[in-house]
């Protein structure tokens, strides 16, 4: 059972909540004990789980994430000048995974599913893998 | 088949060795082949798998993340001011799957599996996801 | 279902991509639906997926890396002298999780899966544990 979300990001750096999608697959496979797994196809993106109320979070990732692989820097080698995108996808991750019970993600009360950009805008997609117990 | 373990954690950053505690449910539980999740429901702390021998080399993890994502930064805008503790935790990640074999982790020799605290001291818990094979 | 891959390593810092022999071995397990699990046994070393085509990628993201954690740093315990590698082997990740579907992995096209070497060269191993759905 996989599904694929298509998504289209809107800058450069993003982080947008798929919680909600995932979640209503979830209903609509009435999948009751089991889990979860997000899977993002690119290499200049990622999947992360982090702080679901206060946009200032991930404001003040991206942000930092840009200082610490910044964008140019005359080593960089890779003709396509994306290399931070790639690094960020490496240290963010490409997949999460999250148990499910009584129909619903066990996510703490804080916590949001987010798609990555790094290297947008782009016409972008997840996968989710749904297992059922 | 979802267990929750609670802990406190006693510093500001901490690796906590928790391994004992999953075997222990693994055996309890009589998993011979499988899979084990170990997941975070917290956005400021994280699970990873790292060496277990020399605690010297959880306080160079702990000094040196510390350095790559600095506690106060002026152009931080997230008002609780632990926007480092939330790079911490998407960067070490939120879960950990470890295969099961002959009834026990499939774990290097080397090899422990720590909850880490980016933000304590605080009361917190994971969640331990079983699949049999 | 736990197979065993055996690879040495040349050089200190590298990436050695293990997509054709995970694939391999799925197609000689004859799994058409499921999930595949690449598991790094090391604390020193690390699996990710990221871009397969231009070697100037994998170039850039392990320079880059080493700038983020130095080899060498007069605070630094950890009498082995190789702090550095466990840093990033916890921010790369010792884990990947990729679905299976029609016999085969869930790829993006641009996606290969990568064992990381941050302390070689050395003998090393990693774990693919196939679940069929």
């Amino acid at each position: 059972m996989v599904h694929k979300v298509q998504l289209r990001t809107s800058k450069h750096d993003q982080m947008i909540d798929i919680t909600d999608q995932v979640r209503s697959i979830i209903t609509q496979n009435e999948i009751a004990e089991g889990i979860a797994l997000v899977y993002c196809p690119h290499t200049t993106a990622a999947i992360t789980i982090n702080e679901n109320a206060d946009p200032d979070v991930v404001h003040d990732m991206l942000m930092t994430l840009n200082k610490v692989y910044p964008w140019t820097c005359p080593d960089y080698r890779h003709g396509e000048g994306n290399s931070a995108a790639h690094l960020k996808a490496s240290t963010i991750g490409c997949s999460q995974l999250i148990p499910i019970t009584n129909g619903n993600l066990l996510l703490g009360t804080w916590q949001g599913i987010y798609f990555c950009e790094f290297d947008g805008p782009r016409q972008r997609s997840f996968y989710l893998k749904l297992q059922k117990d």
